[in-house]
C-alpha cells in the first residue's frame, strides 16, 4: 500500500549537492514558461504567433543549446513521462475545456458533435489504420505488429482541439466554434478510449465477435465514464450547496471544486475508464450546477484558476515537445534512412487529411439532413473550415505515441523510433501550417472551387431530401 | 542535464496494472483531503476542532485502518518525502503567508518582529541545544553527535505559525496577530537557516572564528534571501505593468504571478539561500506592487487561489503527520524503552517552554523600551499570549526532523527513531493542547498571578526607564 513517492523523489534530494540538477531543471522550466508567456503576449498582434508556437520555438532553441552543452548527447532536461502528462498536465486542460465550453451551443449541436467526435474519429481511425497497414507493410520499416498499426490509427485520429481554437472566435463564429471545440474534446476521449481498447485486446486474430466486443467495450467506457463525471459534478454541487448555508468560506469552496474535479479524473483512472471524458463531463456539470452555488469570488477564482492551470500545462507540453524534437536517440535511427522517414511522415499526413475528409463531409451532410432550419445547417465553406481546423495534431497524439512506442521515455527499436519521429514531424508540421487558414479565404482560386463544391453539395442535398420525402410519402401511402 | 522525472515516475506507470497502487494512493489522499475539509467545516462552530485537527485525527484513523489491512506492517500510503514537502507543499504556504499579511502592522512592528523572529529564535535554539546536550548525553539514548543536538535546537525552535493564527483574530487583536504571525514567518526562515548552517558546518570543534563564521553565514543568507525575494517581486510587478498596456489577459497575469512566485522559491534553492524567506518577501512585495497592477478578476483569483493552495497543502501535511504517527518502524525502537521515549518527549517539551519564555519576556521588555506611546507597548498579558501561541510545533519541525534523522523516509538507528517519535509526540501534544488558550483567560487564579507579574514588570520597566534617563542625563552633562 506504499506509494513510494518518497524513495522516488528522494533521489532528487533537495539538500544534497549531488541532485542539485533537479532544482536547475525546475528553474529552467519555470523560467522558460515565463519567457513563453511574455514573448507570446508581445507577439499577440501577430496572428502567426502565439504562446504555443513560441513554446515550440523556445523549446527547439533550448534543445539546441542543451545539445551543444551536452556535446550532442541529449536535448531535453526532462525525460518524457506519461504520468507527468496523464496525472498532472492533461487533467487541468480537459477539465478547463469542459468548464469553459458554452453549454447552450454545445448541447444544441450535441448530436452533430457526437457524430463528429465518436463516429468521425472511428472512421478516421479505420482509414488511417488500414492505410498505414497496407502501405507500411510493404516498406522496410521494421517490426510493426497489428496492434501498432491500430495504435497509429488512434494516435493520428486525436486532434489538437484546444490549440485549434485559438484561431476560431467563440463570438464571431459560434456554430463553428462549438462544433470544432466539442468535436475536439469528444475526439480526444474517443481516441484515448480506442487506444486503450487497442492496447488491452489481443489483436492477433480479429473476428466478428472480437470486433463486437471492441465496440461493446468502447460503448461501456463511453457510458460509464460520462456517468462518473456527471455524478462527481453533481456530488460537488450538492456538497457545496449543503456546506454553503450562509457562511463565508471561499477557500473551502474553491478547494472542494478543485479536489472533486481531480478526484473525478483519478477515480476514472482507478476504474480503468476514460478519465478525459469523465473530467470533461464533470467540468460541464460543475460549471452548470456547482459554479452557480458558490460565492461570487469563488466563481471568479475557479474560472480563472482553471484557465491558468490549463494554459500553463499547455505551454509546458509544447515546450517539452520542442525540446524533445531534437532528441538524438530517436533521430539516430532515422538518420540512416532520412528519405524513408520523410516518406512515412508524408504518408501519415496524407492519411490524416484523407481520414478527416472521409468523415467531415459525409457526416456534415447527414447532420444537415436532420436539421430543419437552414441557418443551423453547416455550409460547405464551414465544412472545409471544420476539416482544416481539425487537422492539427498535438499533445495527446504525442503522449499516445510515447506510450505506444517508448519504454520509460527511451526508444530502442528502429520502427518505434521512426514512428516517434514521424509523430513529432506531423505535430510540428501541422502546428506550423495551421495559420494558413488565415489566408484561406483570401485566395480567390480556392474560393471559386469552394463555391462550385457548395453548389454541388446543395444539389445533392436537395436531391436526397426530395427522395427521402418521396420515400416517406410512399411509405405512408402504402 | 537530464532531470530524470521520467524514469522516476515511470515506475508508477499509469497504464500498467502493476502500479495501479499509485492511482489508489492518490485517490485515497484526495478523498481524505475532501473529507477533512467537509468535516472541518461542519465542526466549525466547535472552537476545539478545525481542518488541521480533523486532518490529524483522520490521518490517525486511516493509519489504524491501513495498519490493520497491512497486518501491522505500515500505517502510511506515502513515504515521507522532503522534496514533496520542500518543493511542492511549503512554497504555497509561505508565499500565501507573505501575500496575505497586513503589511501596515507588519512593518510598524517590524523591529519587534525581527527581534522575536531572529534573535528570539537564536536564543531558543541555544537554550534547547544546550539543554538537550547536557541532559541527553547522560542518558542511554544512542549515538547522537553535536550536529544532532544543534539540529534538535533548530527543529524545536521552529514554531507552527500558520496553524497558530487560527486561534488569534486579525481584526480583534491586530497587534498580537501581526506580532505572532510575523514572528512565526521570520522564525520559520531563521530556524531553516540555522538548520542548514548546522548541517553544512563541521561542528566537531567550535571556536570563536567558527562561531563568527556561522553568524556571518546566517546574516548573509538572511540578507541575500530577502533581496532575491524583493527583486523577484519587483520584477513581476514591472513585467505585469509593461504587459498590461490596456489589454485583457487575466490568465496570463495570474500565470505570471504564480510562476514568478514559484521561481523566486526555486531560485533561492538554486543559490542555496533560504527559500522560505525569499518566497515570503516575494509574497509581500507582490501583494504590495504586483497585485495593484493586475485586473480586478486577477486580484480576486490570485488572492483566493494562493489561499486555497496553502490550505490544501496544510491539510495534506497534517493528514500525513497523522498517518505517519503510527508508523511501526519508528515505534519498534521506542517500544523497547517506552519510559525513556516519554522522558525525552517531556524534556523536549519543557525545553521548548523554557526556550520560548527565555526570549519572549526579555525581548518584549527591550521592545517596550524602544516604544514611545504606551499603546504600542506589549502588556504582560499579551506577552503570555505570545509565549503560549508560539509553543506549537508543526510541519516545519516535522520536515526538519525527517531531514536530520531519516534516510529516504526510513529510520534504522535507535537514537534517530527516538528523536523522530519525540518530534511526533511534541507536535501532536502541542497541537492538541493549543486550544487551552481558549480557557486561559477564564481561570481566575492564573489571571491573578498574571496581574501580579504585570505589576512587577511595570515596576521594572519604570525603573529601567528612569535609570536610562538618568544615565543619558549624566552622559549629556559630563
Amino acid at each position: 500500500m506504499v506509494f513510494d513517492f518518497g524513495t522516488l523523489v528522494a533521489s532528487l534530494n533537495r539538500l544534497s549537492t549531488s541532485d542539485h540538477q533537479s532544482v536547475v531543471s525546475i528553474n529552467l522550466f519555470v523560467a522558460l514558461i515565463c519567457a513563453c508567456i511574455i514573448i507570446g503576449h508581445l507577439l499577440e498582434e501577430n496572428r502567426w504567433m502565439n504562446e504555443s508556437i513560441t513554446a515550440l520555438v523556445i523549446g527547439l532553441c533550448t534543445g539546441v543549446v542543451i545539445l551543444l552543452i551536452s556535446g550532442g548527447k541529449n536535448s531535453h532536461i526532462l525525460v518524457f513521462s506519461e504520468d507527468l502528462f496523464f496525472i498532472y498536465l492533461l487533467p487541468p486542460i480537459i477539465f478547463n475545456a469542459g468548464f469553459q465550453v458554452k453549454k447552450k451551443s454545445f448541447f444544441r449541436n450535441f448530436s452533430t458533435i457526437m457524430l463528429f467526435g465518436a463516429v468521425g474519429t472511428l472512421i478516421s481511425f479505420i482509414i488511417i489504420s488500414f492505410g498505414a497497414t497496407s502501405i507500411f507493410k510493404k516498406w522496410n520499416i521494421g517490426n510493426l505488429e497489428i496492434g501498432d498499426y491500430l495504435a497509429i490509427g488512434a494516435i493520428f485520429s486525436a486532434t489538437d482541439s484546444v490549440c485549434t481554437l485559438q484561431v476560431l472566435s467563440q463570438d464571431e463564429t459560434p456554430l463553428l466554434y462549438s462544433l470544432v471545440f466539442g468535436e475536439g474534446v469528444v475526439n480526444d476521449a474517443t481516441s484515448v478510449v480506442l487506444f486503450n481498447a487497442v492496447q488491452n485486446f489481443d489483436l492477433s486474430h480479429i473476428n466478428t465477435s472480437k470486433a463486437l466486443e471492441l465496440v461493446g467495450n468502447f460503448l461501456y467506457l463511453f457510458a460509464s465514464s460520462t456517468i462518473l463525471g456527471v455524478a462527481t459534478g453533481l456530488l460537488s454541487a450538492y456538497i457545496i450547496k449543503k456546506l454553503y448555508f450562509g457562511r463565508h468560506s471561499t477557500d473551502r469552496e474553491v478547494a472542494i471544486v478543485i479536489l472533486m474535479a481531480y478526484l473525478s479524473y483519478m477515480l476514472a483512472e482507478l476504474f480503468y475508464l476514460s478519465a478525459i471524458l469523465t473530467v470533461f463531463f464533470s467540468g460541464i456539470v460543475m460549471s452548470h450546477y456547482t459554479w452557480h452555488n458558490v460565492t461570487e469570488s469563488s466563481r471568479v477564482t475557479t474560472k480563472h484558476a482553471f484557465a491558468t492551470l490549463s494554459f500553463i500545462a499547455e505551454i509546458f507540453i509544447f515546450l517539452y515537445v520542442g525540446m524533445d524534437a531534437l532528441d538524438m536517440e530517436k533521430w539516430r535511427f532515422v538518420s540512416d534512412s532520412p528519405q524513408l522517414s520523410l516518406q512515412v511522415s508524408s504518408i501519415l499526413l496524407g492519411l490524416v487529411l484523407v481520414g478527416r475528409a472521409a468523415f467531415v463531409f459525409p457526416l456534415s451532410f447527414l447532420s444537415n439532413l436532420m436539421k430543419k432550419s437552414p441557418e443551423e445547417r453547416i455550409s460547405f465553406n464551414q465544412q472545409i473550415i471544420i476539416w482544416w481546423a481539425g487537422l492539427m495534431r498535438g499533445a495527446v497524439s504525442m503522449a499516445l505515441a510515447y506510450n505506444q512506442f517508448t519504454r520509460g521515455g527511451h526508444t530502442q527499436l528502429r520502427a518505434n523510433a521512426i514512428m516517434i519521429t514521424s509523430t513529432i514531424t506531423v505535430v510540428l508540421f501541422s502546428t506550423g501550417v495551421r495559420y494558413l487558414n488565415f489566408f484561406f479565404d483570401k485566395i480567390s482560386g480556392i474560393n471559386n472551387s469552394i463555391r462550385k463544391m457548395q453548389n454541388l453539395q446543395d444539389m445533392a442535398f436537395e436531391l436526397t431530401k426530395k427522395s427521402l420525402a418521396n420515400y416517406t410519402n410512399y411509405l405512408s401511402q402504402s
